[in-house]
C-alpha cells in the first residue's frame, strides 16, 4: 500500500443551485472527509490507497464505503453499533454570503475508535500515512488514537505526513496548537495554510520564514505552507520552493486543499522530487475546484495537461 | 388557540425512487414529526393550532418552523445554542422489503426542552393539547416535562390526548408501558395502534375489548383503537364506534395515524360527535396516504368529498 | 391531409410526484388539448395531421407548438399580440384524492379566433375535420368558430368528428346541450362518454340505447360511446359494435379519451372498418395510460402489439 | 406590526438552467412580488411584517400565502371566488440575452381589491406602511386602493413608503408619473431607480440633483435613488448621503432592489438612521444576488458580516 | 475468491417516470450486466466476488468500474485503446406497453476478449465459475473464450454456473441452441427460464420434467428452471424442488433473474443446501423488484426478513 | 427552401452541474450536430430550412427528428434497419479541466448513407447548402457523397457552404485537407476556424492574410475567418471584414461556430450584405453561449436587440 489515510468521513448534504438550507427541498448526498479524500485524489492519480476509520453498520456507513471504493481507494473500517455517521450541510455561496458549513457530527462512531479496532498493520506496511489537524479535534479518544497511529508509523519507517486544516467550529486555536505540538514529533510532512500557520501555530513572517520557522522549530523533513489563490511554498531540506497556484474556474471550492496534498503525495510516492510534487499538487487542487464534491476525481494525463500548459477549451 | 402540541420534529431526507441510501446521491428534505403532523394535519381543516418545541439557532432548526408555517401551524419554540436538530433517514419501499426508518435523533436540542423554557400559557389557553408516545421516549428530561405538560393541561380543564406511537428503535416495549402509565392519569384521549396495546399496553382481547378495557383501567374519556387497514374503533361513554378506512392508492404512508389524528381533533374541536370524527380521521388519513410528507395538506372540501363517496376519478 | 383539428392547447403545469401544487417548488411543463392530442395521436399511427389555432406570440405560444411540431403534427396558427397562453394545473392523484385539474384559461388568445384568421382552406381540403366541446364552451366567438368550420367542412364533404368531452369547470350542462345540439348537424361521427351521454345531451338507457338515441336524434353517421373501463360502443349504421377496453397499468390517464379517437380516426382514415377502428381506439388508449403526458407517443408496432395479444413484460 | 406591504405578488414560473422556455420541460416554482418580497426581506431582520393582498381561493393562491409564511411574512388575505392568480414566466440569462420576465397577471384576483376587503385596520396600527408603484398600475380599481391606504396611512401617522418600481411591460411612462404624483402627497419616504426617475418622473442631472429634486418638488421626508453597481443615494433632511454597493457574486440578480428596501426599512424601524439604513440596505441587496429567488432569505448575523467587511470564502 | 464472473457490462440509459426515449430530455444513468449482477447480488450477502471483462479505457468503462467497485465487486479488466462502451436504453412501462429495451452494444471492447487478455487465473482460484448465455451471443470471438474459461474453470475443478438467458434481439434460437450446447459439457449449474428451455433448447413437458430432461441430456449436477411469478424450480441429485415466489411490490423488474442467481450461488458457496438456496434466491429476487436499477443492493438481514416471513410495513 | 444541411446529428448525453461522467447518476438528453444546428440557427431567424440525413428507425433516431422538428427545421431522413444513432458524451467544465467530448459515433447509419437515399431534389431547389468538414471525415462513404451533393448544388446553382469545422479526434490534420480540397472546387462559402486554416489547410499569416490565401487558391466566392473571442473576418470580392465579437456571459460554448454560421447565412438568404451578415452571425454566437445546448434559440428580435446595444438586465 502506498498511502494510508485515518479519519472522519462525514456525509455532505447541501442544497442545489445555492439555494439556502431553509428553503430547499431536495439535498444532494455525497460522502467527504480530508484523510479519505486525500486517499482518493492521490489514488486517482496512481497510488495505491487505503482510509482507516469507524463507521457505524448501517446504510449511513455503506453510503461512505461505497462512495470511496467507487472513487478507487480501499475502506477498511471497524464497524460499530453505537456512535452516529457524522454529516455536514454545505451552502455554497458567491460574495459576499460565502459558502457555509453546518456540522452535525458530534458522537459520531469513529470519535470512539482507538487503535486497536483499526488495521494499524496497514500504517506499518505503508510508503506513506497521512491524517489531518480535524482528527484529534473530535474527541480525546482520536487524539489519543492519533498519537498513536503516527507513533507507530514512525517505528515503522512509514513516512507521515499531516495538514493542520485547522475548523474553527470544532476547537479554538490555543487547543489546537497545544495537541497539533504533541504529534509533530512524529510528523514528517506538515502541511498548514498560512492563516493556520500564523493564528494556530503562531508563527510570522511571510510564507518563507513561517515554513523555514516551522521546519526549525519542530524538525520536519518537508514544511508545506499554503496560500490559497497564490498558491503554495515548500521548505525542504532548507530550500524553498514556491509554486503559484493554476487559474481555475470555481464550481466547487471545497476539497482544493486535500486535492494539493493529494497530488503532491501522489507525485512523492511514485518518485518525484519537492519541486514536482508541488506542481502536482497544484495542478490538482486547480482541476479539484472546476466540479462538484470535496475530490478530484481526474486521471494522470488531465494533472499532465494542466502541468504542460492547457489546450482547447472544447476537447473534441 | 384550539389544538397546542407538543414534541420533536425531525428532518426527513429520503432517496427519490424508492432508491436505496446507499445508492442515492440526492435525497428528498422535508421536516416532519408526530406532534407537528397533527397540529398542520387539523390546521387544515379549520382548527387554529400551534406547536411546542425546542430547536436549535440554526439554518435547520429553521427549516423546520418554516415548514410549519408554510403548512398553516404556528411553531413556538426555544431557539437553543446547544444540542442537535434531530433527522431520520427513510427509505420508501414496497414488500418484501417495507419502508426503512433510521433515526438520528439523539443528543437533540428538544431532550433538554423543560417547561420553563416553553411557551406553556398556550397549553393552559388551549381546547385540546397533544403530544405522543414518542416524546417521553426521548429522554428523562422529556418524559419529565411531557409529565409537567398533561398535568398542567389537566389543571387548566384544556382536553389532553396522547397518541402512544410506539417506536421500537427508540425503546423498550417494558420501559414504554411504564412511562406511559405515569402519564395516563392525565390523558382524556388516548390513541393506540392495536398492536402497541397489545404488545405495548399488554391489553388483550378482540379491538372492542382492548378499547374498553383501557377505558376502564385508566379512566379515559375516549380511547382510539386504530386498526391498519381495517379501520379504527373509539370507546366513547361506554360506546363502541367502529370506523372502516376508506380505501386509498398509497403513495406515502407515513403520517397516516396522525392523519387521522388531527383530522379527528378537528372534528371533535369544531363540535362533532366521536362517530362523525372518527369519519372525518379515516378520511384525513385515506387522502394522506395519496401525498408524499407526513401531512395530509388537505382541504375541508376533499375531507367532505371523501365522506360523500368520492367523485370523478378526474376532477375538471 | 387527412386530419386537421381545431381547439385550444394548454400549457400543462404539474408537481412530479403527486405532491400538492401549494408545497411543489418545480412542475413538469408540457402543452395539451384535446384537439392537439388528437392530431398528435392519429398522426403517430400514420395519418397526416394539422392543427388550428390562435396563439400569442410568445415564448409560451411558441412552447405550444415546438412541442406539437415534434409530436409529429403540423400547427397551423394564427399569432396573436393580445390575449394569454392559457394554462392548466394539474395534480395527479390517486383515489381518494383523485386527479384535480384547475383551469387557468380565460381571456386566452384562441378566445377570440373568427374563421378568416385561421387556416381554413386546411379544412375543405382534410378527409377529416374534429374538434371537441371544449371549444365552443370557451367563448361565444369559439362557439361561432366552430360552427363555421364544420359547416364549411361539411359542405367541402370532410367528415366531421366531435367529441362532447363536457367540462364541468367550464360551463353547465344544459347550456353545453344547447349549443352543442346546434353543431350536431354537421357533426357526422360522434364520441360522447357515457355520463356525458346521460348528463349532458340528456340520453338514457343503456349504452346501446343511448348509442342508437343519439343516431336517430341527430342522424350521425357514428356515434361512438365511451365506456371508461368497460371499454367502447359504436353505433354505424344501425349495428351496435362493442369493444372492450385493454387493461393497462395506469401512469397518467389525462388524454385517455383523446387516445381512443385518434386510433379511432386514424385507421378509419387509412380505411379500416368501425370494428376494426374501434380496436384501434381501444389499443392506443391502454398504451396512453402507460405514459406521462397528454398525448399517446406509440408506434404502429406497439398499436399492433397489443392487438396481437401483448408478449414479454421486458422486449430485450 | 412594523411594517405592513400591499401589492401582488406572483407565482413565478422558471426554467432551471439557464434554459428556454420554449425548450424548457421543467419550471421552477416560486412565489415573489416586490411588496411580499420588501415584507419578507425586513421581516427577517427582525421586523414584525405582514402583508396584505386579495388572491383566488384556489391551490395557487394558497401557494403564495405557504411561501410568504414560510419566509416568516403573514399574508392577511382577502380570498376570492374570481379572478385569477398571476403569474410571470422568468428566462434567467446572461447577457447579451439579458434575463426575460413574461408577465401572465392580468385579471389577477387582486386587480379587484378594494379598501373594504382588506385588513385596513393593520395599515392604521403599523409603523410603516410600504407599496410600490407596480400596485397601481394593475387596474384602476388598484390605483384607487393605493391611494386610499396610503390617505388612511398618512391619516394614522404611519410612515409611508412607496418605490416607483416603474414596469415598462405594465404601462407608458407618462401614465405612471400621472398616476404616481397623484399619489406623492401621502408619501413620505419614496425610493426610485434613476432610470425610472429620469424617465418616468423626468428629473434630470446628477443622482444627488434628481434625489434633492424630488424632496424639493413634493416633499418627500426621504428621497432614495438607486444606482444599479453604483450602489445608492439618499437625501434626507436637506443632506446627501452616498452608499457604494457590495459586490456580489450574482446567482439571481431579481428582487435585488425590494432586498435594499427591506434592509432600509428594517434598520429604520429599529432607529438606525439614514447613513445606517442606507448600509444595512446595501448588505442585504449584496446578499440576495447569492441566492435564487425574489427574497434574501438572510439573518441579522449575515447583514452584520457583509458590513464588517466579510470573512473566509468558506465558513467552517 | 468465491465467485468469479465474466461477461459484459452495459451502461444503462432510462428515462425517469415512465417517459418515451423520444420525449424525454434527462436519463438515469447506471452500469449493469448479467454477470456483473450476479458478482453484485452475491457480493452483498457475505461472497467474496470479482468480474472480469474488457472495457474501454475512457470515462465510460471507468463509470462501469466505479459503479461496481461502489456495490462491493472486484472489477478486474483488460483497458482497452479499442471498440466501445457498450449501452442499453430502457423504458420501464407497465402493461401493455411493456418494458422496452433498446440494444447499442455492437463493437464494443468486451466483443474482442481473449483469454489471455483476462484475468483468467482468478477463475481457476475461485470457487464458482459464472457466465451467461448473453456473452457468448455477443461475438465469434466472445464466445470462444466463454468456451476457453469454461474448460479452464472445469480442469481447475471451479463449479461453473451458466444462466441460459437469451436475448432475442442478440441471436436466433437454433443458434443460441447450438453455440449454448457446446458449452454445456463443462457447466455443472445450468440455470433456465422455461421459455428459454422450451424455446431455445427445445424441452418439452412440465417444469419438472423439462429440468430433469435438462439434466439428463447434459449430465449438470443442478438445473435450475425459472418460472417468473411461478417462482423456480431445481433438480439436483435426481431430486425435484419447488421453490414459490415471494410477493412482491415491483418498482423495477430488471435484474430479478440475476438476483435469483446471486441469492442462489451466495447460500450454495457458504454451504447452503439446494433448498435452501432457492429459498435465497428466491427472496433476493422479491428484494431486488422493490429497486431501482439492476442488482439487488439488500443485506443479509433484509433477505433472512422476507424468509422469516417479514415484518412491519413501516419499520421505525 | 432557404436553406438544406447534410450530416449526422447526435444524441448529446452530459451530467448536469459539470459533474465528472464517471460519478454523474443523470444525464441531459438532447440531440445535436453542426449542420442540424445550422439548419435550425438560421430556421429561427426566418430562413426555410431542411436536414437531410439517415437515421436508425428506433427510438433513437425519433429523438433526434423530433428535437429538430421542435425547434423549427424538417428533418428530411432515410430510416434505417441498420446502423446505430450516434451519441457524444460531453463533460462541460471550466478552466483548466476544459470541456471534455467523448464521441461514441462509429458505425453510425448515416456512415452508410448514399446520394439515392436522400432527398437530394431537395438540394437542387434550394438557396443554399450546408455541410461540414465533419461529414466526409465519417466514413469513405460519406465523403462520396457529401462530394456528390456539392456537385449537385453547384450544378442547380445552389450556393454552397462548408465549414472546415476540424475534428482532432475524427481524423488527422493531412487525411483532413485531402479530402477537404477535393471538395473545395464546389464551394463557394468556406467558414475556417484560424486554427484549422493554420493547422488544417496550412495557411500562414494574420487572419486577413490566411482569408485572402485560402480565396486565392480555391477561388471561393467568401471565406469566413473566425476567431474566437476575437471576433471573425470574411473575405469577399476582394475585399476584407472584420467583425468583433459581443460579449457574452457564456453558459454553454458548444454550439457557437454553428450559430455564427445560422445567423450569417440566414441574414444572406435575405439579402443582407456580408457586413451586415457577419454582424447577424456574430450576434446569434453571443446569444448561444447564453443557453444550454448547441442551437441558438433565439428570435430575431434578440439578434436585432444585440445589434441595437442591448437593454436592461432585467426586462420586465
Amino acid at each position: 500500500m502506498d498511502l494510508v489515510t485515518f479519519g472522519e468521513t462525514l456525509l455532505r448534504l447541501s442544497p442545489p443551485g445555492q439555494e439556502r438550507l431553509e428553503r430547499a427541498t431536495e439535498l444532494e448526498f455525497r460522502a467527504a472527509g480530508a484523510e479519505s479524500n486525500v486517499a482518493v485524489n492521490a489514488g486517482r492519480l496512481g497510488a495505491d490507497t487505503a482510509w482507516l476509520s469507524k463507521l457505524p453498520d448501517s446504510p449511513l456507513g455503506r453510503k461512505v464505503t461505497a462512495t470511496l471504493r467507487a472513487q478507487g481507494t480501499e475502506p477498511d473500517v471497524a464497524w460499530s453499533e453505537t456512535g452516529r455517521q457524522g454529516t455536514y450541510y454545505l451552502e455554497q455561496a458567491g460574495e459576499p454570503r460565502g459558502t457555509n458549513v453546518v456540522y452535525d457530527r458530534a458522537n459520531a462512531a469513529v470519535t470512539t475508535a482507538t487503535p486497536d479496532e483499526l488495521a494499524t498493520e496497514r500504517v506499518d506496511a505503508a510508503e506513506y500515512f497521512y491524517t489531518s489537524g480535524i482528527t484529534p479535534a473530535l474527541s480525546e479518544t482520536l487524539a489519543e488514537t492519533t498519537a498513536a497511529l503516527l507513533e507507530r508509523a514512525t517505528a515503522s519507517e512509514t513516512t507521515t505526513a499531516l495538514d493542520v486544516n485547522y475548523r474553527a467550529k470544532l476547537w479554538e486555536p490555543e487547543e489546537a496548537r497545544e495537541v497539533l505540538e504533541t504529534l509533530f514529533p512524529d510528523v514528517d510532512v506538515l502541511i498548514a495554510a498560512e492563516r493556520d500557520a500564523r493564528h494556530v501555530l503562531a508563527h510570522e513572517g511571510n510564507a518563507g520564514e513561517i515554513g523555514r520557522g516551522l521546519a526549525d522549530e519542530f524538525g520536519f523533513e518537508t514544511v508545506i505552507v499554503t496560500l490559497g489563490a497564490d498558491g503554495a511554498l515548500a521548505v525542504h531540506d532548507e530550500d524553498v520552493y514556491e509554486q503559484p497556484a493554476f487559474e481555475a474556474d470555481t464550481y466547487d471550492a471545497v476539497g482544493t486543499g486535500d486535492a494539493f496534498v493529494g497530488g503532491f503525495l501522489a507525485r512523492r510516492i511514485e518518485g518525484g522530487d519537492v519541486r514536482d510534487a508541488l506542481e502536482w499538487g497544484a495542478a490538482t487542487a486547480a482541476l479539484k475546484r472546476t466540479m462538484p464534491g470535496d475530490t478530484a476525481l481526474v486521471t494522470r494525463e488531465e494533472v499532465e495537461g494542466v502541468l504542460a500548459g492547457g489546450g482547447a477549451a472544447i476537447n473534441r
